[in-house]
């Protein structure tokens, strides 16, 4: 799994601007508040499953109706297709609590 | 809900020693390390709902096997009860999935 390239990059940030690239490392974050923690958990819970059958998952907390996530790709040092895969599943399951 | 006093502090620091006191507010923190995501995960559920039937809710993070847990009460702007009760829930959910 290669790092993403920089139209990759473009591409992604241009289309989900909720994404930011972290300082600090290859990695970008996201913030998302709820209506209170059960609508939390369960938006986290959706994410869990899926991560878990993608085998990828975030670096991600919680509290109560806040949630952060992480993602990189620890095995490629950075961003990779996976990161942009589950960010993009976030935004969707995102859409349907929020909405 | 009064914050705890010395006594009930010293009580609680020596019967469970895993938790520690935050050094920047009145708060305690929990570090548990699992055997994958999938067992990280069903820790957390057990808790999440625990905290939503006692409305007193963790801030917690969770990277794959690791999850860390701090306790506070933002409404008495430190520890109280309500802390040593979800702290005590969380040793017995913990002690049940590391055994």
């Amino acid at each position: 799994m290669k790092p993403l390239n920089a139209q990759e990059r473009d591409e992604f940030f241009s289309a989900y601007p909720k994404w930011q690239k972290t300082p600090d490392r290859d990695a970008m974050i996201r913030h998302l508040k709820f209506a209170d923690f059960n609508q939390a958990w369960g938006f986290m819970t959706r994410i869990a499953l899926a991560a878990e059958k993608a085998d990828h998952h975030p670096e991600w907390s919680n509290v109560y109706n806040n949630v952060d996530i992480t993602l990189t790709t620890h095995d490629a040092d950075g961003l990779t297709k996976r990161d942009l895969s589950l960010a993009v599943l976030i935004e969707e399951a995102a859409k349907d609590v929020m909405s």
